[in-house]
């Protein structure tokens, strides 16, 4: 199975990385842009296909090393083959 | 208009990031996992709405500011409000 995941930093966290990205794309004359975040996709494959079993290893994996679960969120979508 | 850019590595360029990760996935006893990449995803809001125009903007933006075309590829979603 194909996996994607998707991890942002929490609404409540400050994201300098963002902020420097709204900074910049302002000073390019796009004024309308509001609200920028930065967040990361790591995708994969992996033996097996989408089961309680394998979303569970999944869960630990984001939550244990993709991210930061104290100031991330993570989602992640599975397409078989 | 809310709009989602993903930038990600080219199939054809290294990513140590991913491989990184991979690695790290295989010592936690994830040995299925393979080709590992690691992207990244630029979340706004922008004034205006999806139209030849605003695609034209975010183009140049992505292009410009948001990816290396060298070495990245991206694509973005418009959603609208």
């Amino acid at each position: 199975m194909k996996v994607t995941v998707f991890v942002s930093p929490k609404n409540t966290v400050l994201d300098p990385q963002g902020a420097a990205v709204e900074h910049a794309m302002k000073s390019l004359g796009h004024e309308s842009v509001e609200g920028v975040r930065v967040g990361k996709t790591i995708t994969f494959k992996m033996g097996g296909s989408d089961s309680p079993e394998s979303r569970e290893k999944l869960d630990k994996l984001c939550d244990g090393l993709l991210s930061n679960p104290v100031i991330e969120d993570y989602r992640y979508e599975i397409e078989e083959g």
